[in-house]
């Protein structure tokens, strides 16, 4: 396999959320090119995976809109920009080259050489929640799964499915007809769409599908082979559960991720930035958005979009030390409306 | 005369352009009820003042608005916190009180007992370009105008009407019928409709009218009136011209005003501000947007929204400091829901 070819940039921003759109936006009026590198498989970040249809009412001059609506808004703003983007993949490696640039490189194996990284990573990479029993993971991609399984594997099984929301049922109602299903959540109260939901009532009705309240406190283990979880019922009575392959669809959880590792300084799991450009301890690695803490610190995105500003200020002076940035207006700045790809009336 | 009534409030907000109007925003919230004084007699500041319709591009998750649009949603975006707008009259008076509040008196004798002030003055408050001639000033109001003079005055007189945009052409205009008007500007360049450049060629043309392309240097007086401008024109000679009412309508130009009296600490005319609460050198006055400066200041409507949320919050902690303020999501938080008087879909 070759390498992917390597991509020159100004700017690698670390996520894909509202902060780190709006980053794109505020570097490309200075004139610098960015690349954005998120986990997920859609901008978006927090706005979309956890509240697309919610409205928000903080946005300054945006008296009420979805996630959704933010996400294809800030879209639209920073399109003149043209950013690379590069979904679904997750930043592993950042290294600080001797001409002062970083080598950055991606789990798909994307490679950028860059004068500059931000990181808006929020609270981080969002990635299913684990059933937090020890020695579970030697299972994971046989009988452990964190996705909907291979219909091979579960067929004839006896699967547990761990969950409340909409995938972890349809996950069950999909397994009932070829396997004996369980579907398990520590209280017995489905987030489900009402057909689902009546879909699963039905099974039960029906014996086609048990549901047990209950929460798992261990598992069992035959010559390396996953056997059974050990369950404490909700009723207080503990239980133990015929699993050949468990599923666990319990939502997603964000991690910081390889982030933790680069040598930064944090204070509570948090990148530590000035107030005057959002730099890391490391100079040409920025932090803006709920990454990051200052003193005052709210994570707003408002306030991620004002990081996002002054730090492509500071960029722009780390990566043209002999050109000082001025200040431009986009209401009339002829330099502006060029980049923007705008023809204002004078 | 019966003095207005103390208005009793937790936030005396001085300023009612783009950042003024989100820091009431950001008050109600956090449930602080705040009034707003502007200079001017409309809400809106520079945006309205300087740029009413021309595009801004760089208000995140707003694509392209111009600043009546901006105006518009945030005064909407306010709307649920039914502040007291007080336009037309500018703050004179803060004066700290024993129980650490603040008496503020208006030009209009608005009067209020605050618990903080809030100070979004912007550039300042808006005032007539004034001609630089030492002594004019004794003039002003019986020979000198900045703005349209009585009809009565002009009657017959050796009118100079000096400016170059349409208020000053509508004027010469309108007093030609009856009065000897000379039009001055430093050029012969006019920035007025169509229309009204027309008009003044047409009366020049019938001698009804004289322009002369010069910049006053200085004025004649006899026995205490105003008699001639000494005049420098364009092709370098000087001139004496007469002069018996005088009418200047060359733009406004912003003053910090009152606020440089206050004894709060300055850095070339800014208010000087921490990061975290964005509070000045006295602690219950508070400064956002482009009157301030902290390190990496950038003088963006953006910055300034950021720094009235961040401010609030600081407010808060001073008016409840029992109290500890949470912070809580628009999307999420019920008590917010309630505040901004919405519901919405749990």
């Amino acid at each position: 396999l070759e390498p992917t070819p390597l991509i020159t940039t100004d700017a690698v921003v670390i996520g894909a959320g509202p902060v780190g759109l709006f980053q794109v936006f505020e570097l490309g009026l200075l004139g610098l090119q960015a690349h954005v590198v998120d986990s997920l498989p859609a901008p978006g970040g927090q706005c979309i995976e956890l509240y697309p249809d919610k409205p928000i009412y903080d946005i300054p001059g945006t008296p009420v809109c979805s996630g959704r609506e933010l996400v294809a808004r800030l879209l639209q703003q920073m399109a003149p920009f043209k950013a690379g983007m590069h979904l679904g993949q997750q930043v592993n490696q950042v290294q600080l080259q001797n001409d002062g640039g970083f080598h950055v490189e991606t789990s798909a194996g994307t490679r950028f050489s860059t004068r500059t990284v931000f990181i808006a990573a929020g609270v981080g990479s969002f990635q299913p929640r684990r059933l937090p029993l020890e020695g579970l993971s030697a299972f994971e991609g046989t009988q452990v799964f964190y996705q909907n399984p291979p219909a091979l594997v579960t067929l004839g099984q006896h699967v547990v499915v761990v969950g409340q929301g909409e995938a972890a049922l349809a996950c069950a109602v999909h397994l009932a007809p070829t396997a004996h299903v369980t579907l398990m959540h520590r209280r017995e109260e489905f987030k489900a769409t009402p057909a689902t939901v009546a879909q699963v009532q039905q099974l039960r009705q029906q014996n086609q599908l048990q549901f047990v309240a209950g929460q798992a406190t261990g598992f069992m283990q035959t010559q390396g082979q996953l056997t059974a979880l050990q369950v404490s019922l909700s009723d207080g009575a503990t239980r133990e559960l015929p699993a050949t392959v468990l599923v666990v669809l319990s939502g997603l959880s964000p991690k910081l991720g390889p982030v933790a590792d680069w040598g930064l300084a944090l204070e509570r799991k948090q990148l530590v930035v000035n107030t005057e450009t959002f730099e890391t301890s490391t100079p040409g690695i920025f932090a803006v958005g709920d990454v990051n803490t200052y003193p005052g610190k709210k994570k707003l995105i408002l306030c991620g979009f004002h990081e996002a500003a002054l730090a492509a200020f500071g960029a722009a002076a780390r990566i043209n030390p002999e050109e000082p940035v001025t200040l431009q207006y986009t209401t009339t700045s002829t330099r502006l409306h060029q980049r923007l790809g705008v023809v204002v009336e004078s």
